[in-house]
């Protein structure tokens, strides 16, 4: 399709209107944006992608506020991406600040986008990383992608990530909170906002204890927990120090593995999401577990039964050339 | 095995802490929830199931306690299903009330429950489906189950449920976001709540135009909108007739079907992740994956090559004796 075509090649030649609709197709799933993709796929992986996630109320904003205005004053462009899979409602509280920062200094250095489920069908996480690679495409030098809470939506969302950085603040979401909650085992980087009111001592010392003693015995990189306050501009160059020791770390390490990881699972959920389109709306399987579905079986006896048939048929099959799996 | 069988057992004696146990099951994707089901599944299907949603700050919680108060009186049992797919911290201010509720009474007629994504790893909404089965099996007349936000998620978990209600406030999340955001087109019941608040007469004027007018003209149920203040308790009684309006309508019409077509979907999520796992973790496709995703090859390349393999797989199959699509 030319309109494919040339929207891509507006991307690559830095037109801002061509990011845009190519996240929109992102958002909405559109059928033209794996081929949008496959256009420009060899300018994705120069930007750092950067998640950042914690309870409601630890600041979460104003930190990514304050690291794209630092980030700009260093030169580098920034893109910001809050996603809310709580919400379909787009805009409101979550994006009121971004567009006056945008609109403030009219800055050609800053894109800002936000994503919610609306439009989504379930499929946000999938949808954010392919917004982060048409930003990264686009040459984006860094990715902010923040979330709203911090559920499980929010943890496949930072799937698209390369530094997760968790912010916690004193009162907002504690430290027990945070660990039984598993939000220490996603932290690359663990940031103590609102270091200046009471009780951020006390979390600070939780956490290294917590980092330390307890969650990541096997992890070569040692998660660094970072106090600042976000709002006085406070230790948020720290944030962005412990960020690239990250990406140093990574690039030392195998980046190119963990991303590969990344697109992996990518590919198994675009997979999935195909093979139950193919055999639930295609090949007829809602008539086959309608049949099934007689008396007092329950829904797990009926799809064990399906599960059985289907895998019965893939076992059955003869095996295909260069590709099947052993 | 007999902790199964015991468990049930208890749960058709009307054991509450069995009733616990069974849901820490179905919350935990327990193995042994199947065969559990399975069991008491012939007493599944006496319960209403209630489905309270709508955006934050609507007073779905104050509704919540006052529908389940007011159906005490009428000495039905009641069980509520607080479920909060954006965060895996369970318990705070979704639960606090609640505890209170049920302990100021120590009412055995009602039983209380949240749930949080932390440990459902993606399948809250099976999680909840499999909690209102056990709570309807124990024998509670009223299921009330309450989301926390909006977004997709919320969605899916309305999936259990007989009846949704939607509730709205005038200020928060308006009319016309909820018209943007889908909400009308999953409500049964439109509850505009804090009806004695200035906007409220607006926002009842514009639901009813929405609704009448441009979102619903293929429906044959007609969704009332019911102005209550839950928190004085006025109109609340309204909420519950229109809820039993709806239940009276739907056993009209085909209670059994509408409830077929929800274990549908239910069986479409089983077999899928059933089928995703025997791929990708027992057959190796992430070995494949692996060996296809080389060059500038996108996850979407990749997807669709697999995913043709494992079509052709199944096209090529034998066709299975009593059981395969056409």
């Amino acid at each position: 399709m030319s309109s494919t075509a040339s929207i891509t090649d507006r991307l690559l030649a830095g037109d801002r209107t061509a990011l845009a609709r190519l996240i929109t197709w992102a958002e909405n799933g559109d059928e033209r944006f794996p081929e949008a993709l496959s256009a420009v796929y060899g300018r994705v992986g120069q930007g750092w992608r950067v998640g950042i996630t914690g309870p409601p109320g630890a600041g979460k904003s104003t930190l990514v506020n304050e690291m794209a205005r630092l980030q700009r004053a260093q030169d580098l462009t920034v893109g910001v991406l809050a996603v809310d899979p709580s919400s379909p409602f787009t805009g409101g509280a979550l994006l009121g600040d971004r567009i006056r920062m945008e609109d403030r200094t009219m800055d050609q250095g800053v894109f800002i986008r936000s994503m919610a489920s609306r439009g989504s069908h379930g499929g946000l996480a999938k949808a954010a990383v392919d917004a982060c690679d048409v930003m990264d495409a686009f040459g984006l030098d860094s990715i902010l992608l923040e979330t709203v809470g911090v559920g499980q939506a929010e943890y496949d969302v930072l799937e698209a990530v390369d530094t997760v950085a968790v912010v916690l603040c004193p009162g907002a979401g504690d430290g027990v909170q945070a660990m039984k909650a598993g939000l220490l085992e996603v932290a690359d980087v663990l940031v103590v906002n609102k270091a200046d009111q009471p009780g951020a001592d006390r979390l600070i010392a939780d956490m290294n204890e917590a980092i330390h003693v307890r969650f990541l015995p096997d992890r070569d990189w040692e998660v660094p927990v970072v106090p600042c306050s976000a709002g006085t501009s406070f230790g948020v160059e720290d944030v962005l120090a412990a960020i690239a020791d990250h990406r140093a770390y990574l690039e030392r390490t195998g980046l190119a593995e963990v991303r590969r990881a990344k697109r992996l699972i990518q590919i198994r959920q675009v997979v999935d999401a195909g093979l139950s389109e193919a055999l639930w709306d295609r090949r007829g399987f809602g008539d086959l577990a309608d049949r099934e579905l007689v008396g007092e079986r329950t829904p797990y006896d009926v799809a064990d039964s399906i599960l059985k048939t289907v895998l019965a048929e893939i076992s059955a099959a003869p095996t295909a050339t260069g590709g099947t799996p052993a």
